[in-house]
């Protein structure tokens, strides 16, 4: 009995060393047949895509491949041609992404056929909100893979250059060519000789995978840490300072892409602080950076606690500045004018700015869409604002176009993600997370790819097997990606539809808090100033006769929002502050409306439930069994966000929650105060 | 402005003092109109049936009613003759009694008409598991009405006198005649002169209202303060000790009822420890007690930890004792076998006494129903009991006919309720507990009463106006007694569905612990003890080749709870060990059919939240709301009955929860160890 007892211990152990942690990705393919590679230039990065399709080829055995460097006017930055022959780019990068893109095809079963592919963006970046100390700011998976404290902090480990290796191999596999390594927040220590070491080494395994290594500078570095007694941008000490700095780092990491700059927003120092203007910041850095390639992404996020309208700030702040920027300057502009809501208009300078360089912010990371605990799929949300048409330039100026170089003649463009990485064995919390990094990187290199799409291939890279069988399509890929497509509006409805914004309670940004005041706080930091609910109605005027927020839109899209029978219903409290009978296009009043919406994101995520215990058989017992744990409890929040959303604002709109809908569970008391409430309450 | 403030203060505070805080009861009736009584006799309890016409009457204005005491044969005990003259009773009480039932007929628009009116049980009696330190064991509704520690545990206030008033009056208007004051498990101190003296001072109060007041009492007294050596019921000291005592109490008062002893059981003395029978223990009390008219209520609730089955113990103790009993001894017998389980078959003494004494304990306050959280009208419960049939002496032997001295010739008839009454506004904690309160005393009086009758008295009493119209009727009483009707079912489906017993967690007996099972615990305190679940099947074998606990039932009914064919489905888990895959007779597994019944009975409760907020337009806001929020909070614990069940069964059945099902939002890691998974689990 004892041995064998001992026996199914051994087993168990040697089960759970293969047990399905999700730490692959959607990097799965193993079982390659023979391919013979061909490839006359020799390079790190051309090692790495010839070994790919050694180990990931799905064609015919035996076929030959030809890899090659040429200098064709079809492809343009990392693009490549995809040939039956092979994979020809301008560029070792291109090739390698040539490889990715075959055999990605080759595992979804997508047809192969001679075409050019060329990335929408040429600088494609993660901003990891990595602290030097290991935490993350707004990360939900795990502490930082490049950053930790203690003794170790600068100990480059085996371990640790396996795991930047894979991920960088997952952010070439989608097409990423860059990571900023640090926190915008950022410490000025960023930059001393013992940090700078551990970016050269991050940086050397980074590179042949083709992504360049960026850093977040503190602006007041000169002072804090370079002993000057100013951070004056145009002080000619502060200049020289950057300068041998940017050589500095140059010097260790050749190929440093360039500086992220939170300036003059909520706390960070900046140019304002002295005199200055965003432009004459971000120039001063540009100077330093141009005579080795690098660029400087400025960011377009500041707000001051005076204003009337948060929302307006970037905008007057920025447009004034347009064409005062160094053409090595990009603007990093968050996809809507707040703050990474679960649903915001575009930010109006997208199209504006004509003369400057503009780069969509998006964030990967959850922060306002429930963290690594929520399932919800972000690629809608980033294609609706990536095909938001901003007719700037007439009908069909969407903000990929403006941003992408279509339309304005950008020496760079570029699109940022603010990454969901961290130390967690699946990388990102959540099991279906990893799609949000995947499509990130998807939507950088083709601003015109559709969700579906996307998920699709994620799906059957992420569980599928190498022949999907008709029934794993069916009864897996089918429901898994209608699930994943309808989870962002799902978390919509449950959480601020309509065009609530910004009603998460305090500092987590996790549950609900539309009555989140504490006194003496700054007004636009709480969701009041949001809101702005009262016994009449609800929502932020931001009409014309409001704080006329819509002026900063270009017609006839400002008219449209500016006319409560116009602005689309999704964006309705965004733009209008409306009466509680307000009739709405179901029928029904807002207020019923506000009811149902509420209730609906509530059945949907049970509805997920359903879907995804119903393919269980589909998958592994690990990633079934977390994905289900997430599920209830997103299920058990979205509950927490109706029950706050109806009673909350229904002690102004005083009117019933429609008798059809399932009713609240929860107490006000209890969802503002926590359980102090006892069983015996 | 600020005079408008002081106002406004002013009228919330006048207004407060006017709030329904539910302390009326049923007795809301004061619009009287004039009538003349007539009485011939004086006493306290006359001028209370008095003043109750004066001030309720409803009828012809100037009215005559002659209340007159008689000697009529029709007339049992402290029933009662109603006619358009008046009312004639036997005794003084039961010109009370009258009183009410013609009020309570006037106010609900009940038919008058001639009839005789006895009550089915002679001893209709609380028992108050009030602790002398003011707690109350189970109580969920504030501490002791009776009891309180500290200085003043002794001093009789005129707020103490009222409260006892307004207990005695509401009592008296549904026909109860006795209450115990003290806890089962009493206190010796109980007996002492203080004590006593607080007794007199109660009793005093509760006399006009024809209440009898009763102690519990702790078996080893004598030792314990009397100052002796043993408490042996055989020995000569002991026996005097009792008489006495028992003199002393009747000295103090003189229409004392009696004692109830918890004797052997959980750890009380009792008889056995001194090598006597329950018979020599309860004797003894009973040979103190007769001269004075006194009775013995001895309680058959006993177990030992080393029984197989706990369920067939008290019947296996009690029954060789048949016979042995004084005839001013009555057992008091739990109604189920267990203990005051959502869901128990009869317990099997009932009937099968022949020659002793046997009265029915219900339990009021929900020790295992919800606490004061769940509405659960508990009606149904002892309906159900009342009319099982024990087929004793026949088909139609009833567990009500059994022991109200239609089938068996008892001296003394008498049921009892575990009160569910404390210092709570409402007394009852809960405003729909007031309904059980009111449905054990109409039980009580007349036990082939309909829960239907009882709820619809109690609502019009409660809630209805003096002319309820027929839009009240309608939107009101019509779906709040569908509610209350079904509100049992939806408690024994969201806990315990089909005969499942006992699976609560701890000691609190609220929430569910099918997995509650500590090292060390006696396992008949545990619930695996109960459900026996394993991968084969649940549920507790009490067949002829398991406990054979059906033993114990009188054919043809032993047969058919034997056989697993014939069992009803409602005490399939009690009475057999199922297969997982035995087919119901909804045509579904039993494990499918487990599923269903759990989240039915959470379904179920969602829809009294819908019922509910429909009527608030027809109740004050006060009533509406603390309702309405109970009701939410027995929502969410609903969900966590639910979840627990099918979780925690689903380990043992290993089979999925049907897809058509919403799913579990709680894992059950979260379910056994609480709340230590956080919000970022």
């Amino acid at each position: 009995m004892k041995i064998g007892i001992s026996l199914l211990f051994i087993i168990c152990a040697v089960l759970n060393m293969n047990a399905e942690d999700g730490h692959s990705l959607w990097l799965r393919n193993k079982n390659s047949v023979p391919v013979n590679v061909v490839c006359t230039t020799n390079s790190p990065t051309l090692s790495v895509a010839r070994q790919e399709l050694q180990e990931g080829w799905q064609g015919k055995a035996g076929a030959t491949i030809v890899l090659s460097i040429t200098k064709d006017k079809a492809i343009k930055n990392d693009g490549f041609k995809l040939s039956s022959r092979g994979i020809e780019a301008n560029t070792k990068q291109g090739v390698l992404y040539g490889v990715y893109e075959l055999l990605r095809r080759q595992q979804t079963g997508e047809a192969f056929k001679d075409e050019v592919c060329n990335p929408s963006y040429a600088v494609r970046v993660l901003n990891h909100w990595d602290n030097i100390d290991g935490t993350i700011e707004r990360g939900y998976a795990g502490n930082s893979i490049f950053w930790r404290k203690g003794e170790t902090a600068f100990e480059v480990t085996d371990k640790d250059k396996l795991l930047w290796q894979e991920y960088a191999r997952a952010n070439a596999s989608v097409g990423i060519n860059g990571t900023v390594l640090n926190n915008v927040n950022a410490s000025p220590l960023m930059l001393s000789k013992q940090y700078l070491e551990r970016v050269k080494a991050i940086a050397e395994v980074l590179r042949p995978y083709g992504i360049k290594t960026y850093l977040s500078i503190k602006f007041s570095s000169p002072a804090l840490i370079g002993g000057l007694k100013t951070s004056d941008p145009l002080n000619p000490d502060v200049i020289k300072w950057w300068k041998d700095k940017t050589k500095e780092i140059y010097s260790i990491i050749p190929d440093f892409g360039g500086f992220l700059v939170k300036a003059n927003s909520e706390g960070q120092p900046g140019p304002q602080d002295f005199g200055r203007t965003h432009a004459d910041g971000a120039n001063m850095l540009a100077d330093a950076l141009k005579p080795f390639g690098g660029i400087v992404m400025w960011r377009a996020f500041v707000y001051a606690s005076n204003d009337k309208d948060r929302a307006k700030q970037a905008y007057n702040e920025f447009m004034p500045l347009d064409g005062k920027f160094r053409d090595n300057v990009i603007i990093q502009v968050k996809n809507g004018p707040i703050d990474f809501q679960p649903r915001e208009p575009f930010s109006p300078l997208f199209g504006a700015m004509k003369k400057t360089s503009v780069m969509p912010e998006f964030q990967i990371t959850q922060e306002y869409l429930g963290h690594s605990i929520h399932l919800v799929f972000l690629s809608p949300m980033w294609e609706e604002c990536l095909q938001s048409d901003t007719y700037q330039e007439g009908q069909g100026s969407t903000v990929a176009r403006c941003t992408d170089g279509s339309i304005f003649a950008q020496k760079y463009t570029a699109i940022a993600g603010v990454a969901n990485v961290g130390l967690d064995a699946n990388w990102c919390g959540h099991h279906f997370a990893q799609a949000n990094w995947y499509a990130f990187g998807r939507l950088a290199w083709n601003n015109r790819l559709a969700s579906e799409t996307i998920a699709d291939e994620w799906l059957k890279l992420t569980f599928g097997k190498t022949e999907p069988s008709a029934d794993w399509t069916e009864h897996f890929l089918k429901p898994v990606k209608q699930m994943m497509l309808q989870s962002r509006e799902a978390a919509v409805n449950y959480m601020m539809p309509l065009g609530f914004h910004h009603i998460f309670a305090a500092e987590h940004h996790y549950g609900p808090g539309p009555w989140w005041a504490p006194k003496g706080i700054r007004s636009d930091w709480t969701p009041p100033y949001y809101h702005k609910a009262d016994t009449l109605g609800v929502g932020f005027d931001r009409t014309q006769t409001g704080s006329d927020a819509v002026e900063q839109y270009y017609e006839p899209l400002r008219s449209q929002l500016n006319d409560l029978k116009t602005c689309p219903e999704k964006y309705l409290l965004w733009f209008h502050h409306v009466s509680w009978d307000y009739k709405m296009q179901s029928g029904r009043s807002l207020w019923d409306e506000i009811c149902y919406r509420y209730d609906s994101g509530l059945q949907q995520v049970r509805q997920f439930q359903k879907v995804w215990d119903g393919v269980q058989p589909y998958l592994d017992a690990e990633r079934f069994g977390q994905v289900q744990q997430k599920l209830r409890n997103q299920c058990r929040n979205a509950q927490v966000w109706k029950d706050a959303g109806l009673l909350y604002f229904q002690q102004f709109s005083q009117r019933s929650i429609p008798l059809e809908i399932e009713r609240p569970v929860y107490d006000l008391e209890f969802l503002i105060h926590g359980d102090s409430q006892s069983r015996n309450e």
